[in-house]
């Protein structure tokens, strides 16, 4: 079986990875677990990391067609198309939003149209495509209405994905990811970059600024649950998907300031003291028009599971990436 | 002031032509009167039958890139975007469908955001966004699920419009319009296309097939509603959009049985009798998938209107196209 992983360098690309080497087989589209003999890695720059006869590393720009052509052929089985420009990168740069969020993703569909393979796909798509007057939990009949262009991109994709699916060009799946938390390594340009931001530079003494009011509700899920869901969207026979190729995931519904009660409650109150509160207008009418909480029942009857304690999602946290602070 | 309309050749394209001619000014974006000097009629074939100097009849591919840097400039005040592949022609023919009904309107807003002139924008959307489990009366906070390609297609556009006007590109209005009936002329590729069929041939003494159920119910709206309500969203200023540029239109919401009924009422027993009831799945399922009544709330509060009575919108045809029969 040969898997297409798309920004496979990213934190979420790198820990499906290793997943599915793990794992070491996936069920193709009649429902058959088939060993997975390749995975193709493939990002902007080069991963790196993972050492494994089975993964070939492939860098370029999704957004080219020119690239696609090498990069799926008839023989690639499943795609987990992950690769995408954050939120407020794609709100900074709309040239470069609509090309890597929206005309790769439409010119990978095409690429798998024309060579009429039908493989397996799963991507991400995000709470971002909500906004505007909302119930205080978002239902699955909810209305789209993104505020930001990163959204509207990823509705977009989700419309595509299901016409495609529909059509039988492709067999996709996309989820509706809550907000991941908590990621290791750096700030990046996403809106909600500072939900990891608060728990993970306190615990490796560094200040945190926390941009928007302690009140705003998050829709969480730890990575661990995420890799576990992706995989469980890739694996679902596709004739249970009667409800739609498109699935609000279910998450964690927790404030901001029960976030920081947990890290206080988790670590101390000397790490909690390292965050500052300071409002940041932009960050905080993007994520303000996000949902805090999903009824996720279409999810969540398909068996996608959600983290249940936030404490327990910031112990995984430090077992995984011990605190670097002396 | 320059105004463009696409789809010009259209019945809902001249008609606007028409009645912008007859009325001789549009607001602009300050909410000044303007007279209109130049409307440019754009479609793939030339319109005949409008003889006006301010009219500049112009021929091409819409998704051309090319055709559209000639057709849209600094000068363009106004473009209603009504240039569309129908349904049932969109399902059969997916490239066609993509081409005309996305690629072309998102290479226009792309031309828009390039010149920087951000002109008003009305275009035409559809109830075929919705589909899959819906409540007998969709609201406006019904989640689009598009069961057809043009569906998913008009959908793609109302988010790109909402972003465009967000982000100051454009001054966009979508209006997702019910079935427009009773349409003068041929029958053509819609799924919808029965519902004018039904009783325009048999009004000319022509047989007629009713492809669907006539406990199917419909949602409609006559030419005249259609034209109000187009140049009404036109007139509407920025600030009353508070909750989006994608406006559910009010409409009539009628079975087809009603419909029929309607007819035999208005033109006796021999002219209904030339509806023959012969279903077609095809038909019955893009046309089964769309609502058949709506709140359309919002709308209502913007000042949009509706047909009340269907045996006026067949009276309306009958004056204005009378019955070709001996």
């Amino acid at each position: 079986m040969k898997i297409l992983v798309t920004g496979a360098a990213g934190f979420l690309g790198l820990r499906l990875i290793e997943a599915l080497l793990q794992r070491g087989s996936l069920s193709n589209r009649a429902g058959n677990a088939q060993p997975i003999t390749r995975i193709v890695a493939f990002d902007r720059v080069p991963l790196s990391g993972i050492d494994d006869p089975r993964v070939e590393v492939v860098c370029g720009d999704i957004a080219d067609p020119e690239v696609l052509n090498n990069l799926i052929d008839a023989q690639t089985d499943s795609i987990f198309h992950l690769a995408a420009v954050v939120s407020s990168q794609a709100e900074q740069d709309f040239e470069l939003g609509m090309r890597i969020n929206f005309t790769a993703t439409q010119n990978m569909l095409e690429r798998i149209r024309i060579i009429g393979s039908c493989p397996k796909w799963v991507m991400t798509s995000s709470v971002a495509v909500f906004g505007g007057q909302l119930p205080e939990q978002v239902e699955d009949q909810q209305v789209w209405a993104p505020q930001s262009s990163y959204g509207t991109q990823k509705a977009m994709n989700d419309l595509l994905l299901a016409d495609y699916s529909r059509r039988g060009f492709v067999d996709g799946r996309s989820l509706r990811m809550p907000t991941i938390v908590v990621r290791p390594g750096k700030p990046n340009m996403a809106a909600s970059s500072f939900a990891s931001g608060i728990i993970r530079e306190p615990l490796n003494g560094e200040p945190s600024v926390c941009p928007v009011p302690v009140e705003t509700r998050l829709w969480l899920m730890s990575p661990a649950q995420a890799i576990s869901n992706l995989i469980k969207g890739h694996e679902l026979p596709a004739e249970r998907l009667k409800q739609g190729r498109v699935i609000n995931m279910p998450g964690l519904s927790i404030t901001v300031e029960q976030m920081i009660d947990a890290l206080r409650r988790t670590a101390g109150d000397e790490v909690a003291g390292r965050i500052r509160l300071e409002r940041n207008p932009a960050i905080e009418r993007i994520v303000g028009s996000w949902p805090g909480s999903f009824c996720a029942t279409y999810a969540k009857s398909l068996g996608f599971t959600a983290d249940h304690d936030f404490a327990d999602v910031i112990g995984q946290f430090m077992a995984e990436y011990p605190p670097q602070v002396a």
